[in-house]
Parts: structure tokens; sequence; C-alpha cells
């Protein structure tokens, strides 16, 4: 099935009612969403409601595009954020090389939407999880997939599950660099750098490249950050020449990947110094973030990221991914008890954003003042605290509404099994699916 | 549809590889899941993986059945914590007298698997929310639906709506008495009672009962705690009387409703003294954490619980929710990273605890040792902290299982839309479904 194939299967599927956000009382083709022209502004949708902005969503797709593009990489962004195959979709179709994942079970669900290049950023042990993913490349000669590897131990289950499954090619394997008091990766140049002559020994298995994750050295200094970031690029780079003097890499191109979502300009500039090499070098950008970005974290370091590329404000990545909810109670003077919850937007890195407030039939939201904010959730509902003396404690009534913000991209996805896409004026135009 | 030819359907559905836990290169069909006998153990599922142990679930039923048996009182068990229509299922076989809902979304899942009275513990303002509600009440007859209010504003909006449906039947609403400070509620027994008797004059609405919500009473200081429930308990006693002595209601039974998942022994006393109204009183529980209690939070409220009913430790509810993964990477001697994340566990209370350690082959799971604790998760990996200088420390190996339990129920079940059940000894007897 192809990618057109396997998005036409879901824009076919009816929709039950209980599928959060949709005010539906009857099964609904997911395709005919658009057509019901609901407006959340009139309150038309179900609350709490998640909402991508399709022109934020397009800015974004051709911003990080051009960027890739103006530094000659690739980009294999992180599905794991969305893991929404028509995102995925949209992705690969501006210019994204493959996709990036975090699991075997998320490697198979995009493989069944139509995704055909996957960069495992991870370690793949499990025996269940390793035999998912050889079936993948066993039945489909055209699937490419690579993974990760940090230990001998690593190595070795996976060369051992290689030879079992009497696979036609070789599975191929980045080399993790890792930092110390960090997640996964080799310690040392000297432990990764004998890690990749194991893996290009070892029968099954072959060495595709070298990689990193830069974006465990976000902290509370950005100097610090950046001059870290800079030293584990080169680091990278280094390694990559190393393994390559020792000819150890036998592919056609050798894959050098870092870059998350906050400092993929310092691993894009870096990358690109890397050449002269005894076969082409090809660098994977693996940013997840980039394609929403948000009203919080993320956003603030694209904000900084914006200002060293020399970007004006608005330039940069747009937040386009927002949660409405309805007030539902207004008990005390500045109180106001919103429908939404822990289950429905990020609490992991910072509570939602409120940004603007809304009654149905009012010509447009109006922006809140200073000093209202979500100072709480529960399970199911948000605690809008409203500066006190100032109108809007007055103002803001039972069943207006509350559009926020949020921080952390991927923390709010994974509450959504659907989400609605909106124009500028916050009319549904259709829908995405997410498969967590 | 009953409830047993919908979890019928459930049972014949295909399961499609990229459902987590499950270890599947084909579709499955879900109730063909136990004749696999996979054993979590041998490491056969994929990893991460849901658990549900079915003897502690089983427990937990008869357990909670007993204390309301007990006590006098009925349960509608909270609905939002699991959103599993076999769970749900099991606890109307148990003696539940309905369910409790938070959202218009959840009545709607819940009605479409074959629950037939709901009780949304939560205000019903948004437009389609309401119509949502309405039109099942209209479809159906049968369907029993009761809701809470706490505002004028919300009562104009459901009288409105009620009549505008034409409805055969008045809707029912409980008055919610809320706590300064907290969420939703009136904030005085004037309010309250005010609100009873526009509740009771308002075209197409009806008073059904008194509801409030002690769980939000629970802070650092138990006997606090203890006090502030049993005032709120009497509050909620004596609103009802006051109401009832005005005449307000006219049902044949009168709801009195409270009753979260750490202090519901304190409601469950405090309603049984409610006597010698109009009309029978019908107390009504909403915990939704017993079922599965946990290894965090809620086990050491049901621990005191437990003192307070004079049970002896092994007498109260177990945990039966477990999340297990596999040791994905051993950076340094004091660090392994486990392939578990915030996708996959609670962190909104505590962050899951690390129980055993399994080498898949070995006879049994292993307790960790003191000292061996999560110390952070991202989105996918967490990071297990051993103790320095303990034989652990250099025995857990790439490969390994680590069992965790988590702390906060409800945060856990909407990361998975399958959980498998288990034996005592891992091995997989079935799966039940969540819908978020």
């Amino acid at each position: 099935m192809n990618r057109t194939a396997a998005m036409m299967k879901l824009e076919d599927q009816l929709l039950h009612p209980g599928v959060k956000g949709l005010p539906i009382t009857q099964p609904l083709r997911q395709g005919d969403i658009g057509a019901r022209q609901w407006s959340v502004l009139h309150a038309d949708t179900s609350f709490p409601v998640a909402l991508l902005k399709a022109s934020a969503l397009e800015h974004n797709l051709q911003w990080m595009r051009g960027f890739c593009e103006r530094y000659g990489v690739q980009l294999a962004p992180h599905g794991k954020t969305t893991m929404s195959p028509q995102l995925f979709d949209a992705q690969l179709a501006n210019g994204a090389w493959g996709m990036t994942l975090a699991t075997a079970a998320q490697v198979q669900i995009a493989y069944r939407y139509g995704v055909r290049r996957v960069l495992l950023a991870n370690q793949l042990v499990a025996p269940a999880d390793i035999k998912a993913v050889l079936t993948l490349m066993h039945r489909d000669p055209s699937f490419e997939f690579y993974a990760l590897v940090d230990s001998s131990a690593g190595v070795a289950r996976l060369s051992q599950a290689a030879q079992q499954q009497r696979m036609e090619r070789r599975l191929p394997l980045l080399v993790e660099l890792g930092l110390a008091g960090k997640r996964a990766g080799c310690r040392s140049m000297d432990d990764a750098l004998a890690l990749a002559r194991e893996v290009a020994a070892a029968p099954g298995l072959e060495l595709a490249g070298i990689e990193g994750y830069e974006g465990l050295l976000v902290g509370p200094d950005r100097d610090q950050d950046h001059e870290a970031v800079r030293h584990f690029v080169t680091q990278l780079s280094d390694l990559l020449r190393q393994a390559d003097a020792e000819q150890l890499f036998k592919r056609g191109e050798i894959l050098l990947s870092a870059g998350g979502s906050a400092y993929f300009d310092f691993v894009a500039s870096g990358f690109a110094q890397v050449k002269n090499l005894s076969r082409p070098v090809l660098p994977v950008l693996r940013s997840g973030c980039y394609l929403t970005n948000d009203h919080g974290f993320y956003h603030g370091l694209i904000e900084q990221l914006n200002a060293r590329e020399g970007l004006e404000p608005g330039q940069g990545l747009r937040p386009a991914l927002e949660v409405w909810s309805m007030v539902l109670s207004r008990p005390e003077p500045t109180l106001a008890i919103l429908g939404m919850g822990k289950r429905d937007a990020s609490y992991d890195m910072e509570l939602p954003r409120a940004l603007v407030s809304h009654r149905p039939g009012a010509s447009a939201p109006a922006a809140l003042p200073d000093g209202c904010s979500i100072e709480k959730m529960n399970d199911q509902h948000a605690y809008l605290r409203l500066p006190a003396g100032h109108a809007i404690s007055g103002e803001l009534a039972v069943g207006d509404l509350i559009g926020c913000g949020i921080s952390h991209p991927c923390t709010t996805f994974d509450k959504w099994p659907l989400l609605l896409t909106v124009d500028d004026d916050y009319k549904v135009r259709g829908a995405v699916n997410t498969f967590f």
C-alpha cells in the first residue's frame, strides 16, 4: 500500500461518537469532517478540542525544507512527536529523507502507513522487537531501516537474530556516541570506535554511520550549552573520520546523524564541514518538534535559534498546536474552571499557556490580560487564575472559550487520537489521526 | 447492543502490528491473544508492555463490593480512570450501580459499550456536549443519566437545551457543593440551596440529588484532611436534608454522591447516617482507582484506610497495574537506560517505582535492592539509577527486564490502547481495550 492509498483508508473510516473533539451523535466518515464547516469560534465542536493551524504547519514545513537546503543536510524528522500518518506524509512530501522513530511498534505503524525509510533512534534489544523489524526488511526489499547500537551485547543480539532470520541483506547500524551522565551511547571515542569495528566485523550487520543526540545538552546556561553542543558535534565528526580511515564503512553513503529541536543549527553547520571522506557523507537531522513548535519550551529555544540565524520575529517556526476548552465553572472571582486536564494537554515541562478568551458569537477572540494563567490541572480540569481587580474577572463567564498554547508537542499529541486542522479563523478543515 | 455483544465485537477485532506491547508481525484477532501463551518472563512480548494482574483485579472487585455492602452504599466507579469497556463490564458485573464519567465523549464511549446508567461528575456546558447526552436519552428510554450543576448559567443552558430538544423526560441534575479555593461547585450552603430551588423550578430539569468531591481535600496533614472531609460530608448531608425539607426532590430516590479513592470510608460512614427523609436516599461512591490501586500515591492512602478499617496487610486493595520494560543500555556503572518513558507510565505524581529485575530464562523475578530508582524519564526512556557498590550494578545487563509499579493509574491507562492481563506468573491471558 503506498502512502496515498493508506491515507485514503483513514479518510474513509467511520468515526464513532466519543472521539474527543468531535460534535457527532452518529458515525461520521473522517473525510467528511471538512464539509461540516464546523467553527470552533461558534463552539460547534465538542470541548476540549486539539487544533492544528494549517497555515502554521505549512509555514513550518517550508521553513525547515529551506533550512536543510541552505545547510546541505537531510531531515528524518522524529515521528514519535506526532505519530500521525498524515503529518508523516506532509513531511515526506516536503523533502524529508525519511522518518526517525523510537520503538519497533512505532516503526510498524509508520510502515503500515507507507513510510519506507526509517532511522530508529534507539537501541533495538527485545527479541520480539528485533523480529518485528527484520520481518519488515525481509518482506519488503524497498524498506530501508537503520538502528543504533552502543554495546557489544547489543551487537551480539542483533548479529545472532540477523543470522537466524537468514536475512538477504545486512542490518545497517549507527554507533551511538553518548554523553557522560546522560542517556544511552558509548561514553568515550575509544569505546565507540571499538564498537564500530565490532559492527563492521559482525555477521549479518553493517556499519552505516555515527549518531548522537545533542538535545540532552539543553541546560540552564545557554552559552554553556552551545559550547557543549559544538564540542559534541566535533566529536561525532571526528569519530566518523576515524571509522572511515579504518575503512569500516562499506555502504554507498555514510550517515552522520544528530539534531533535536533546540540546537539543530549547530549540528547542521558542524556536519556541513565533514568532507573528503572515502565516500559521500549524508548528514541527517532528526528534529521532531519543528513541525508544530509550541508556545513554551521549544518556542523559547527556537526564538534564540532565529536570532542566531538572523531572522526577524515571525520569520521563524510558528506555534501550530492549540487546545481549546470551555469555562465550566466560575466558582470564585479570580478562578475559572476549564474542561481541559492532564488528559488533554502537556504538563511535563510547563502547564498550558492561556492565550485568548472568546465568547461564542463574538467577532474574534481577545488576548487574555497579563496575570491570567493555568495554575494547576487535574485529570480532566484546569484551574485558570484571573488577575484580581481586572475586568476579565467580572467578564469571563460559563460557556466562554479559552484557547491555550502548550509546551512540548510530544506530550500533547499523545493525548489525542484525532486532531482537527483549522484555518486562521478556526474553521475546521479536516483531521489527522495519531497512533500511540 | 448489550454489554456482552459489544465485548464480543472487541474480541473479534483484528489488532495490527504496532499496538504497543504486542509481539506480532501479522494482524491478530484480539480474542486469540490468550491462546498464544506469551510469557512476559520469557520476554515473549514487545517492550514496554502494560500489565494487569488478573488476581489483583478480582480481589479488588470483590473487596469493594464487600465494602459497599457493609456500609450500605452504592458504587458508580469513575470510568475516566481506565476508560476500558471490559473493566467497566467487570465493575458492573460485581455490583456497581452505574459508571461515573467526566466528559460527554466518555459518556458516548461507555454507552457504545453497553453502560446504561451514568453519573457525569462534571458540569455539562458546551452545546455539542449537551446535545450528545440528550440525544442518547431521547433515543434510549432505558439510558439513565445524571449530571452536575453549580451555576444559574449552567441551569439556564441545560433547561433551554432540554426544551429545544423536546425531551420526553426531565434531565436529572445534582447540585454540586464545592470547597473554597478548590474546583467547581457552589461555595456556600446558601448558594447551593438557592441553586437547588432553581433546578427544581426549571422547565425540562429535575433535582436528583446533592454531590461533592472530597478527594480535593487530600493534603500534607492527614489529621487535618480527615477533619475537613468529615465536615464536608456533614455539609453535603445537611444540604440534602434542607432541600428535602423544601420538597425540592420529586423523584423516587434522592442521590447523595461523593467519594474519591482516598477517603471513601469517611464518605460511606457519613452517608450511612442520612435517614428519615421524605423518600429513600441512594448514597453513591465514585472511586475510580480502587480497581487497580497502585504502588505509589494511592497505595499509601489505601494502607491508611486499611488501618482505619482494621484490616491486616494484604487484606486491602492490591496494586494490579505494572509496566515492564527492557534494559536497552548500561552506559555507566550505576545507570541503566530502560525502553519506557513518559509515553508509557505515569509521571504526574511520582515517577514509576522499579520493583523487580528479571533475566529472561531465569526462574523468577528478583526484588531490586534499596537504592534502585527511576530518577528521570524522557518521552521514550527511563533512567534507572543503581546503588554504587551493590552487586546489582555489575549484574544488570542489556536485555534484562525491569518490572515497575506506577503512581496514579489514570495517567498510565491513558497511555495504552491495549493492556495485557496476566496470571501471577506473568503468562498473558488476554487483553482489555481503552478508549481515550
